[in-house]
């Protein structure tokens, strides 16, 4: 079986394209999806992508990720920067962590500087747009057959 | 159809009237309800009134509320201060934003001082008791009327 | 004889409608004061509505309206956030006092967002241009018929 | 009938045995549910224990607790420092409220060393590992008869 | 001629008795002036009591000094923690200049803990009430001595 | 011969009783320790209970406490909050170190929120009154039995 | 007619080359005048000349000099870092602003260090003495023909 | 009997009059002991004058002092800005407590303008050197009058 | 002719694979530099991979790459967080600019968690080691063929 | 021979005219060097014109002024905010120093409103764009003939 | 008579040995007076060598050097961190004092970078253990043989 | 062949002996050198003593000493305090590294209180003028003799 990449995405997501379009572009969570899916089959991955708003679903999700997921890629949205809890439970998992942001957050309003995920996150890119999602699974890709070596 | 007003109320204002009455009175969340309903009666809205302990579902209820309804009326209670989640929410919300305390917060805690609502609302109202829910409501009717102008 | 009603307004405030009409809209403050003045026959206040840029001349009016006043509505523009005086001189005030702003402070500069006058008011009413006063003249209508309940 | 306490546990708490061992001990938290349950036994305590990783189920279940629960042993984990909310809850809890950790918050990181839940406990027992649940149940009981005294 | 004291009095303090009496006490600042005035005799100082809620006035009123007074007491009330132009105005004088407080303003709110009054006097006397007023004549009547030597 | 454990009471808890009574009750600090040295008994413990107002007596103790007793309970009073030196000498013990406050430090003023025992200290219990102690010396016990297991 | 410059002077100038003569120089405010006026007529521009020691005064003249004045040069003084309301009255200046220090404020005391002045001020000229005046009219001589262009 | 009124002062004031003569004048402690008695019998009191550079020594006394003396003049020399023992043992007493200081320390570095000892005093004199003493005296002489009443 | 990508090294990166391995990794420079040239080459990009300690030759080059280079890779090691000529020099270049970091700074001490090259980049890349190179490369050509686009 | 005024540009400003002309305008720093040259001429000075992005060589040209130059001129960019070393080289300088700045650095990023050059030179010029430099040149031949007076 | 030095040792210094070895080596106190006694010998200088976990004993033994030692060498150990009444004592001894730690107190805990003892002393000697003692009395007799020179 | 010591000067240090003499004495540089040295032959090590004022050049000095030096002698002047860069070098050289500064830089202006250099140094000797590089040097010797052990 694939080894399977769980794609977290954090509040707001949702609205991705609708809401302040010149910040985070056109493209819909769902064109998002459907790039992290293709580059998963390019890469051999099986991608299990989602959305919530819900801090604690998320923690639940990330739970549930121990022992199924052999890595993840967060995108927490404002939980980044506020979310303790999130963090906790990312600590626990024993994969590699991705975290994704689609604009540059160090350039943008100071409580967006810094981030609970950067703390457990293994790597961190922020500022590529979608292209960030799809240069995730690569580095996660890489992560992965180093380890299995 | 009548333009519709989305009233969000946030943690712990269930309680109201059996918590601290000597802070926030001895009303209770239906009555503010009924308050609400009879004065968008009066105005001309439709008040679809609301509460939750859950910062997701105050995310949630956002969202649903573009396209849906015309402007916010919100007191986050103890969230206006803690979610950067629900402030990027609102931001994504075109209509004029009320935000509404009970209290008069810069007379509390310092850690109330500070709202992440305020960053993202058109307007604050707060230590006017429940009165504050009716002007907030007159308060959106008058913003768009002169929206429609 | 009506209750009467102290408006006070602090620096600046007299070229409203010359100044950054963008953020303070392009009403001036003598149209404010014609609203006020109208407002205030419409709910049995008398509106005693004044400027000044001088700190001094603010926390005299405010000593003045001791025994004569029944409640203040208090715009102090920047005098907001320095003087320290002028809160003293509210916190003597017994009645209702509620503090307005034409812009909502929380979205400007950071040395708008902490107001000495908060600290002594009884409510406030902020981002909601001219329309602020108004409101704040009912408002305190409504607290001075409970009072006199 | 016996009096009831609610035993809150907070987010991450369901990896207990799993995660950190090193910090947290081996046991699980099943292991510290029955320690909880015999202990209430032998104290003549009905004790009603839960996790959630939801910052707004552990809102509504403190709420849930008035009336029905006579005290209140919360261990909020990450809530503990981010929560308002869980505290502005468990300030409208009329009983006893005891906050346990299992490690010695103030040797960990800093962001872990303020709580708003000590803000709005009775007592704090850190440090302990699961012996603190057992102790904070006898505190409660103690508190209870003395109260009942 | 006898030399001449200048008692400064800043804003508010003519509410003295009136506001707040059981901080301040219920004297009124004519009472502190005949206190003032009668210490003087006994002393061999002429005093001149004023009072004013306007910065501008007390600089004036000390660079009036300038050559007419031996000494200063200065209770600049709420301008001792906010007026830079009163430091420096008191830092041109070359007599003593004794502070005075009523209240120990080091037990109150902590924007009152920092006064420039106090960088550019020779001594402070705060939370004595009225008698530090006639403790600092005092201390003046034995600085001029001592300078007179 | 029964392991011993010294019970260390820093400055002015020699006051206890007499006191702040609303703050800390009734008891006297003979009171405690003869709760103590009852417990003791129960627990199979040699209380040696000490009371001092010198920091220095305070480190001199902890030093003697090497290699003489098994465990310690510390009640450092203000000491906790500003002395290193206490600190140091803490974790140069080896054997377990309970903390006890008799009010909830946190709910205190802001100068008491940090504490240099808790940095040194196995785990902390405060604001459970003298009960404190008595849960105290039965976590030590339960230590002791584990690491003697 | 020649363009006219307000040549604003705050608290305390009005002492010049009496007070901390070794910081300020010898020459008195009334020397200003005059080597400002002789450098206005050189320079085509009508020098209007004042000082107050009032914050209000200030901003009332900022207010009147528009329309009426091509230029402002101000030196505030003390208010320059403690007023709000006159930063707030020269950004409804329009013509070029320079602000004059006599001293250099950025190697005295680190609360002369923030000016509210330069923050509306096009430029800066300090540490210059009474030379900086004329410097300031030449430059603003400069932007008036610049803009007359 | 006279009232007494112990007289504490702090670490490095035996040193008086040999150490920083520029600062703290020529006298020595003894002078300032023979100053006190002298006007204890003016006054009617008995001073009991004494000198510790032990943080310890001087909250003994304090308690001491508790039952004993009819009023504290402290001045706590560098404990005065770091012992919150000396702080919690001054709250202790029931008496009126003036703080003095020979220097005015708001006027020397940062780290002594913050008192501990004022935050429990009735008031402070600082800045008058050994007339200081006398002053606080007499100061505590009329309080003790007027609650004797 | 191919578009050139400035690859920007900068202090103790030189050291690569002899510092810190278990931090770092032990690949070399020259590693990189093959890596990049390899990535270029699949990309159809001319690498430029140059490495200073000197924080005037990377300002230096950085201008350099003005009109000579369609993008730039930065790893400016240790002046990341201490260069604002660095981050002015980069912000007058006008194609995309990528951060790399072999290591996740935000896990690391606090004075490497702010980064003014951030400010001023497109896009961050950090804790993938030499793959972050390779990945920022990929991620360059992306923004070039779009911008061609 | 004529006195020789060293004029020294620190980074990034070799790119002036081309980079934000918004901000800096759109002359270059040839433009620049030609206008100090041909102010010098007619002041009767020696002007010598340089520019480095390297904090090294600044520092060393500041040195070599020592009995060279009779005055600076330094426009350090960036590094006025960095440079510790400028500042101590600057100190060593024995004639007059004026710090210039094209732009007006107080209404700029929070990290532009501190300088170490401030700290060391006589005065500051800013906001003016290239007429700053004239201005400056103007005012280092005003001292200079003083002091030669 | 030869020339005497005060070496005093603060708290927990007489666990030397014993106490987190690997941080301060394996000499005991003991062992550190020798190779001062030692050196002493060799250096002509009387050593005078003490330890105590009191503030007020070593504030006191400093005291008693005025006039009886030549230098004193300082390890005040925690209180170096808290003492202000040690920084007093030694701002009043008139000759040479060296601060000395055993280990670099730099890469310790932020609490302990900064040193009252520092302020006062002539030089600061850390991190070379008991080495540094060694040094010192070197560098305190250069000093007296410079002083008598 | 002798070990080698290289020994590092900052920037401004070739100044030594002309600039601000009452704080860094009247020796030279080239004075501090030949004592290196002198002091060099008396113990056995070859010294290389270098001074730059560019960053840079510190740091690639470092890496040459990689290897070919047994130890540092570093007093980097103005880069201790803001020199990241070099810190890291420092960190990534193995023998031992002592930092020297000829006065006590504890004793002077704040931003010089934090020293990077500290946080890589083994030690660290300050405050005894050029003394303090001929200690270092033994104190280097002594560690290379225990090291070869």
């Amino acid at each position: 079986m694939l080894p399977s990449i769980l794609v977290l995405n954090g509040p707001n997501l949702n609205l991705l394209g609708q809401r302040e379009p010149e910040l985070y572009g056109r493209e819909t969570l769902d064109d998002v999806r459907r790039l992290c899916e293709r580059e998963g089959e390019t890469l051999g991955l099986r991608v299990d992508f989602r959305q919530s708003n819900h801090e604690g679903v998320l923690v639940d999700w990330v739970h549930e990720a121990r022992g199924t997921a052999a890595g993840l890629l967060v995108n927490a949205g404002a939980y980044s920067h506020t979310s303790l809890a999130l963090h906790d439970a990312l600590r626990a998992f024993e994969g590699p962590i991705l975290e994704v942001h689609l604009s540059n957050i160090y350039r943008r309003e100071a409580f967006r500087h810094h981030s609970y995920v950067s703390l457990a996150a293994t790597g961190v890119i922020c500022g590529l747009g979608s292209e960030g999602y799809r240069i995730a699974l690569q580095a996660l890709r890489a992560r992965l057959a180093a380890a299995a070596g």
